[in-house]
């Protein structure tokens, strides 16, 4: 049930029996060869959609637009600063708990996101920390990866091995040609070289991964793969949602 | 063609060729008891697709989230404030204009973006007019309503008379009914009261408009009305976003 | 009554019988071969003294620099962004409603701060909006322009025509050589072109309209239509400032 | 020469000889039973304009609204925080420097004003610190205060002695009677009491200064010696200002 | 060698070597009953200190405050905001790469930092991202945790097992017991509790856990376990900074 | 009793009793050929310790880190903006607020610091001053320099007479000489010129003071008057300390 398609009064009606929402994040950055630019977005909605059919739970709208600095020198990408960010679900966070929403699952397709939106969830907390009598409602914020429970990390290392990369993954690949087949891409390329180093801003990230790509070899991707991931993820979505909710 | 479902290289390609691009920016608020909390950011995410069909331009990725702190004291309503907008807005444009984009359409479905949007313009723009060595590449950017064009506000005059009203109207949940006919309302109601002044902040938009719509029969709308406002408001697209590209 | 030219206890005096309060803004920046820096200041105060020999309301000290990002390239303009004039207009306005003002009429002089300022309207409700049990005063604020009223812009085309213009207008310059009459200059300049499109920075002003003025032959200025214009304009206020009153 | 009162074309041809700005900055603020709530704006406009007519240099708009928070107890008093007051002389700053301003003298009228206006100096200087290949433009700032003068202060202890006090002093209340002779105030009051200690927040003045003066004997002034004052201040300024100019 | 020990000229020798620096990164805040409020800087200081014997690399001051604000409800806890420590970090860095510094290896005693600090490499990196003409210096931060390392970790099962906790651990005591004989506290008390869940803000923070300890017998520690981990802790250090100074 | 070496339940017991702190307040700068890079952090916290040993009070972590930009283009220099500085201020004395202390004493190195500490203590009441009914407790500011009382400044003449100088002073030196013994340099240098002007930004700083010494004869520095200085400052500090906690 996405946020976008309901009425305030179903909102109202829905608060009165549950707390929590899942927000998608993702990013809209290059993604290799091959890789659709809104990949870590397309996941954690698909994947979000595919739990909530069985959570009953509402889904907002995807924060489609990240923390991709590094991605800057490929044409397409778009980056918010992290302060930026931080500030956007500052925003996005508060505006929900003002009428009754308790626990924030944030559904993140990018591991860029990660550092900047735990942040954010600190610089939620710290409004409350300082100001105890503000009587600010009691939220709750967690961040799970798509791509991060067991199940999932198994699948991949199942289907992919070692090729599946960091980048451009061959298994994030399979999420949006299962998510979206209209768009499935094919362009030659050879095997990625191993990591070098860790990247910095985004000439030097060019300058180290010239197809965009980080130890990916995205062709191996197929839409079954990528059925199969949905699912699996799906799955553990929707164990991990339901113990969030479920805390004392 | 929407950037999520490009590839960096076919942007750049496209960049070769184009530099401009569409961005749809919306908001996340409440519409009254039968309109969609998305409705400003589906409207003209489906009026952009329609124009782009004609354009071959690309569709960034849609702002989703925008200025509706009036709205919030409905449940479901999200919003940032003027602030954080304007960042948002800085971070995107400059993202894409570091690989070659100019010119910047902002098709926009909410009246309360207005103001904030026009002043990112000018918070972009001060940069270089305070820092004219910087080298910044020359940004354009425009604000186009879907809603605002002369034959879409003729149709709707034709369609509704002033019943349309001005939030939540029957024209634009008409287009989000096109839009997304799985996701049609019905609940009963009167014909919406005259606005009685402006509305301040959220506590006292919700005193005045007790179900959120402001003079607007929201029960008007129709699909097939939609279809034809998506149709016109489209056509005036095509033909203004031309026009911003042709400018010397 | 300026502020500036009252004492705490006779505004504590005013505050038991009023909560308004009219706020000129401006703006300090180029206008042409002839038309003053501070024109856009100057208008709006004169305006609101003659307003407020009537309405017996308290005028605040003019916000006097504006966002005027567009007119660097000229030598004099002074500007703040976007994001400062926020937080100018945020803090001017909560530092009097602390006291008991509450209603906020801002007189305005410069079309560039129109976007600015109504975003600052929207910052400052959102802090409520966000927060609803934090107790904040009922603030309500109002833009309007002392050359928007019906009345004016009619005098304006009796007088000027289409020859006004849009930057540097004949009618702007008339009331400042009406309020300032031993600053009234004169250099020769042709009719001005019609403007071609938007600008964009300052960069861009300058080389579309070379000597500051869009589409206004600025020299058609006479301090007696300046007079006229000041009256109609106050009379305009006067109005609007009883309705804005008079809100429920 | 108000900068206000020239057009872009004056300003041109002055930056050809001269490269000088004196910026009047003061507050709107409580000035106890008798004293103008404008006086620390009016006591260096009237003190500018007096020097510039020997300097012949150029006034920019009066930053009229300063760092008060400690006054906001008393009606009709305006703050900028500290942070917003950085801003506004950062930008106002960087906007006359970007056409060739390159020494900017802030006459101040108050002492609150004093720590924020040097940090912002501070503030200006560190991005050319930081980054020393922007080639920003060669800025210096100075602030002086018309009442730090040697010359003037001693002509207010031979006025008042220790009765002048540290706020609403007999010597700024004067100098406003000078300035303004149609706002001369009459308000029985008693002598002030000497400071108990340095205020903090508003709340916190008021109650140990609950008239809003500190330790002055306003009720002392006379626009006669607001006269001498006005030009005594006024030859320091002149000095001042000349060797501010004449540095290597 | 301590950079604050040093003076400029032997900085800039330095630098004409090397081009590195160690920066401790900790926080202020509780430790349970026995351990230091100061424990998360002093941990990354002692080994820094060890590390910097073999490596003759310079320490930077340590950032002794962090990210801390879910330990506000107890007495002695200090923490900056995300936003504000970002900020720290963006200065200190660049001020240090202004003059020739490189490379920037933050040594961090604290989880709390770890998020907030990798936001704000992206958001120096993001600078240089989004403007890549501005030439800036070429720099390159790296986070590492002194209780991270292999070694570390392996050192702190073999010594305490599964009681060694996640905040107040064990193993952090001991080390400031080695660092700080002459502050070694003895409280009595029980084995802590397993973590229920994560905490949220301050308020839930002290409501879940009592005494401070998330599920560490600090009173295990000893300062000769504490000088095993500092020797271990500093020997990773030295390989991994080497490394990091090695990269191409 | 440096807080950083209590527990929290120590500071707890404390603020049962007393509800002050000492916060020493420095910088990270060049100070001449043979100056500590830390001398500003290091001389308040030698003078801080010695207070304390009489006053049995809290001295905080020092904010080692201040505002010195005009020092950037000596290598080993680092600075906060004022805006950074600013926000550093406030976390830290609002989180300490937050659990019942109520006065802050900053003991301050460095004459940069000055006007940016002020700065910040407006900034902290004015949230206050801004909204009354927030109910923050009751925060007392006070900064003073530990070169600024008068016994030190009579000791400084008597020692040093006018060679003590403004920045890498004698008495400065010679304090750190005291305070670190291992760390005294030599190396050989001139007299001083005098202080031609005040600086600007960092190139500035260094053209005008090519060794970093502002008029300072830093050679006569020698370890025995840092001890009287450090000595008579902390009596100085002793007394305007417990003048502070004594104020009503």
């Amino acid at each position: 049930m996405r946020l976008q398609h309901m009425t305030w009064m179903e909102v109202e009606a829905y608060l009165k029996e549950q707390k929590g929402i899942i927000v998608p994040i993702g990013s809209t950055e290059q993604h290799g060869p091959i890789g659709l630019i809104g990949t870590d977005a397309i996941c954690p909605e698909v994947i979000a959609d595919k739990a909530a059919e069985t959570l009953g739970c509402i889904i907002g709208p995807t924060i489609s637009v990240g923390m991709a600095q590094h991605h800057l020198a490929f044409p397409g990408s778009v980056a918010l600063r992290p302060s930026t960010l931080i500030l956007v679900i500052r925003d996005y966070v508060l505006s929900l708990a003002r009428n009754g929403f308790e626990r924030f699952y944030f559904l993140n397709g990018h591991g860029g996101n990660i550092a900047t939106t735990q942040a954010a969830f600190s610089e939620i907390y710290a409004e409350t920390s300082l100001n105890p009598g503000w009587g600010r409602p009691h939220i709750r914020c967690k961040l799970a990866n798509w791509f991060g429970f067991q199940p999932v990390t198994a699948l991949c290392k199942e289907l992919y091995g070692d090729r599946d990369g960091s980048h451009a993954t061959a298994s994030e690949v399979a999420v949006t040609q299962y998510a979206c087949p209209e768009h499935i891409k094919s362009v030659p390329m050879e095997p990625a070289p191993p990591r070098p180093r860790a990247f910095l801003d985004a000439d030097d990230y060019r300058s180290i991964h010239p197809d965009g790509r980080i130890g990916a070899d995205s062709f191996l991707a197929t839409p079954e793969a990528g059925g199969k991931l949905v699912a699996t993820s799906a799955a553990s979505v929707i164990e991990d949602y339901k113990a969030f909710m479920a805390e004392a």
